[in-house]
């Protein structure tokens, strides 16, 4: 169970069950705000007064700002020896990250598959939860990562 | 076949198979560099000598920069009255998105279901395919979006 492995991560390296537990990062109003007006311009994620008559009843971040941070976090948290590559990923967001939260990125490595056709690497599923100070839970991320074996020369 | 409709959007004008298409955003290295710094740190999308070198064969954008860039295509291609609120998304990326890639995303609504204990709402699932200048797919991403019924008084 290892909190921050500095060495780089090969798909031998990996358990089912191997848990990674990420840095934080401290949101406030104004990344929220600068995030949405580049990639999610909507009233609840730009203006507080806006956002209080809205669906999320206070300035919200955009999950998209939700994931992206946290994927900065597991670049840090989850040193995989070839970068963290997804195929793809589902994601759901149990409630809306807000000014003042500070997010940490709970991995746990769930399926390990290695490659029927090729032999020097696997599919790896993770999951990895996004909370805030409070222990809430403000997001779900589950990814299939294309992790390599290590080389021989390695 | 509304292609960018003005007007807000309730539960009751959207029918499944309608089909929303957005505006082009025009990508470069310098966004792809800028994104990758802030949230996604990792060679192939920051360094065009060490991406020559990766998985990627070449400077890539961080999948979480084709996902955000959509979305603020969306905020103004699909015009929900209430804001697009979404519970939860799956994402998967076809290709890289490249250095030079235009992006444009086509939406797709594929059901619509209301719910059951509240009169006033549904939940519709939107297939959102995000291309390039060539027509090729980058990324598929289908959300459960939140979508309010118009108010008696509205």
């Amino acid at each position: 169970m290892p909190a921050s492995p500095a060495r780089p991560l090969y798909l031998d390296d990996l358990k089912v069950g191997d848990i990674f537990v990420s840095d934080t990062h401290a949101l406030d109003k104004e990344q929220i705000v600068e995030f949405a007006s580049r990639y999610d311009p909507q009233p609840f994620h730009l203006d507080e007064e806006a956002a209080r008559d809205s669906f999320f009843q206070g300035l919200a971040a955009s999950g998209w700002q939700t994931a992206a941070l946290s994927m900065r976090l597991m670049v840090h948290s989850l040193p995989v020896a070839n970068g963290l590559i997804g195929a793809g990923t589902e994601l759901s967001w149990s409630q809306p990250t807000r000014p003042g939260d500070v997010l940490r990125v709970t991995s746990t490595i769930k399926d390990i598959q290695p490659s029927r056709s090729k032999a020097d690497r696997g599919m790896v599923t993770v999951e990895s939860i996004t909370t805030n100070q409070h222990g809430e839970r403000l997001q779900k991320l589950t990814s299939k990562l294309l992790v390599f074996r290590k080389p021989a020369s390695a």
